[in-house]
């Protein structure tokens, strides 16, 4: 048997066994191997290659797997006589460049990115050993992950935790876990809204639920934000008869405004009248460092017209992408059909937040990060008012996890943002952010992230510099 | 101060910390203890109640963060002197019940359940080992998932692997992870369709993708299936202006015949005379257990109309919801807009998927359940012999991991499938899956997770008694 050259697997980008294979395929194409020929056993090949048995291994059963080599038994392995000779000796496009995984680390984040919780202060360590566990008991039933609705011990601590933190009453049948938030607005779309339905969206509001709804064919009326929230009076007036409204009461989404409660009273009441559906969007309520906040419209709904979406991604981290929906008990049926044509979010995951949740990590963790982020938002708003004086304006709010800082209106905050993004600070402009109303300027700012009072100077420096050219 | 009755923690169904944070709050409610009141500190409640003191701890600090409890530092905690009397005593709904996360375990797969691998083989030793490795790993741009087309070193496994089992040349570029087929199809949907756009679809076809592309607003024309797969000549003569089609070439997904090269070379043709769309549903091509496959569409693909899906559902199992979807080159920019619309799969699994392929045990696996497929193949097929002898035909097919049995005309399928299931069985019926040609009635099967002969033939036992009655 004439074996090519083995000797110098130096293309070092790709994987050693894909290396081989693709040696033994030229081989075989070119005509060095023939049918019948008799191959190298694994170990004979991996002593004369200096190879580990495994990556040898590896080879030839690709090889083998695809019809090009054949066991025979105790006569060892052949190249297959059924080979037609029209083997392709191309090697794979892009494989000369194949890294292993773990060689190749992401972007992580960049300065001042909104959404995203102190990623430096998570309890990385009771989180990796509870996923450890649960990774460990892995059985039959996580890998069917057999409960479209979601893990059912998680359903179960999230409604235990809504009850006790937001005050709201539901059974764990009403809890649905989704893939993030906009998993959350995919299953209502998909259970209660048609092509086309219309609903009311605050303006300014969260840019990616709009995008997300009116990509998938809602039609949105944005309505105004003002100090005590969406302006529901206007909703009623312009436009009562819309099927939904998408609300952030807590914070408002950016403004960090609460819907007063005179307000939240008028959007039930609409809502009931009009057998419309309120879509809460409680992204950030656990994260207030003043006062106690207004109970969540969820807690006030007696006609049962509330769809209330909480999420991990802020208090846990966004990589999870877990989420959940409560909805009223008398749409269950509805929303389990359509969560048997959606997503289901790992088990691994649901059962590690689960434990997360029951062993009290969870509600400790919130604690810590509550008093942790009024110390940098701190650090932002003085770095803010030092730098730029009163040419920024930050408006005092009682909690969430960004800032928005307003400019004068002869400002283009698009463009400054995308001069800080430039310079690799991921801040937003708050126009982007609105619909049609006359744009507030301004800029929106994550804070979590920021571990010293230096480093936020040295952000908002950089900030400064974006601004001035 | 009045302290009340801690000692019966009696409600064993409930978290420990739960219970006793309730019994505060009620305590306050009720004035058994009165703002300002001091609690025992942790340590001494944790000793009289003779429970951890990271339980006392947990439910404190939920008590805490409520505002409940106040800490006056060396002075101790007392009840907080803000609260204004109208604390609610209300135990949470469905919190009675709470068990412990991993009591539960939710039902595993059932008997021929169609769809699911050989539970039984997978290396869960090998998977759990890598994705432990991962877990411990994880760093910041792990909890961020900053890429949104998919952890990059699985991408470039992906394009290695497809390279060489099926002949498809691309870039990892043109890969993007996707939360399982459905979220492909969404990906797909939102990147170049628009609501109430018509594509061909197979006929019986893949019933959870005809349900996604309805309920999304797809118009589906159904062309009959026959032995060469799908009729590429009718949708030419009756409804050659479509803008998709949705195929399963490899195996017909539930036939499991193979669409015929120059139905291939027809329909490639159509696609890029109209700009239509083919989407290549190659599920579980993996699984051949005679001959040689005929090449993917999309390694024919050079004028690149073909969106080709591959998932690992089948191939490592369902729970992991990973798969795949390769595009033509010059649509890369589109679909990376849409994917950072949509959800991201965890990087762990990601990443365990990745080395699992590089390491060479997907291959490896592969080739392995190849022949146990075709052996718990012949053990279904045998025993339906057996038990049904010529009321079932049940043809020959190259591949796949489920079988189709033809009845005569004569017989209601579904009603037999209802039946089965309600003895357990997890069989579907074949006109289920048709949409408006003269349905073929049959059942649908998953053989992959029968383990022995025995075994087959009580399954098919059960089948007949639900036959029978």
């Amino acid at each position: 048997m004439d074996l090519p050259d083995f000797k110098s697997l130096t293309d070092r980008q790709s994987p050693i066994y894909l290396q081989l294979y693709w040696r033994f395929r030229n081989a075989i194409a070119t005509g060095k191997l023939a049918p019948g020929d008799r191959v190298p056993s694994i170990r004979s090949l991996a002593s004369e290659l200096n190879l580990a048995r495994g990556t040898v291994e590896a080879a030839y059963q690709m090889l083998s797997s695809e019809g090009y080599l054949i066991g025979r038994g105790p006569a060892g392995t052949v190249v297959s006589p059924q080979l037609d000779g029209r083997v392709s000796a191309t090697t794979p496009v892009g494989s000369s460049a194949l890294p292993r995984s773990g060689q190749i680390k992401l972007a992580a984040s960049k300065p001042l990115q909104l959404g995203l919780p102190a990623l430096d202060a998570f309890p990385r360590k009771t989180w990796v050993r509870l996923a450890g566990r649960n990774l460990r008991a892995m059985n039959v039933a996580d890998m069917v992950n057999a409960d479209p609705n979601g893990y059912e011990p998680l359903r179960r601590a999230i409604a235990a935790y809504l009850a006790v933190s937001r005050g709201i009453a539901c059974t764990p049948d009403q809890v649905f876990v989704t893939a993030g938030y906009r998993g959350a607005l995919e299953l209502i779309r998909r259970t209660l809204f048609r092509h086309g339905d219309s609903g009311w969206f605050e303006d300014p509001g969260y840019l990616h639920a709009r995008r997300f709804l009116e990509d998938a064919g809602m039609q949105l009326v944005p309505l105004p934000v003002d100090d005590d929230g969406l302006n529901v009076e206007s909703g009623l007036r312009h436009a009562v008869d819309t099927r939904f409204a998408v609300v952030t009461p807590t914070h408002q989404s950016p403004s960090g405004v609460a819907l007063s409660l005179p307000r939240r009273l008028a959007l039930l009441d609409w809502a009931q009248a009009q057998r419309a559906w309120i879509i809460e969007d409680d992204y950030d309520s656990e994260f207030r460092y003043d006062g106690r906040p207004l109970p969540p419209l969820k807690s006030l709904d007696h006609a049962g017209r509330v769809l209330y979406a909480g999420t991990f991604s802020k208090v846990l981290y966004p990589g999870l992408r877990l989420a959940y929906l409560v909805v009223p008990e008398h749409e269950i049926g509805k929303f389990r059909n359509s969560m048997a044509q959606l997503g289901r979010s790992p088990v691994l995951f649901q059962a590690t937040v689960a434990d997360f949740m029951e062993q009290g990590h969870f509600a400790r963790h919130i604690k810590k990060m509550r008093s942790l982020y009024a110390t940098r938002r701190e650090y932002l708003v003085r770095a803010l008012a030092q730098v730029f004086g009163d040419m920024l304006l930050v408006p005092e709010r009682a909690g969430g996890i960004h800032v928005v800082a307003h400019l004068k209106p002869k400002y283009n905050d698009k463009a400054f943002a995308a001069a800080a993004n430039a310079k690799g600070l991921a801040i937003m402009a708050l126009s982007e952010w609105c619909i049609r109303r006359r744009s507030p300027v301004g800029l929106l700012m994550g804070f979590a992230n920021i571990a010293t009072p230096e480093q936020a100077l040295k952000y908002v420096r950089r900030l400064r510099e974006a601004f001035e050219h």
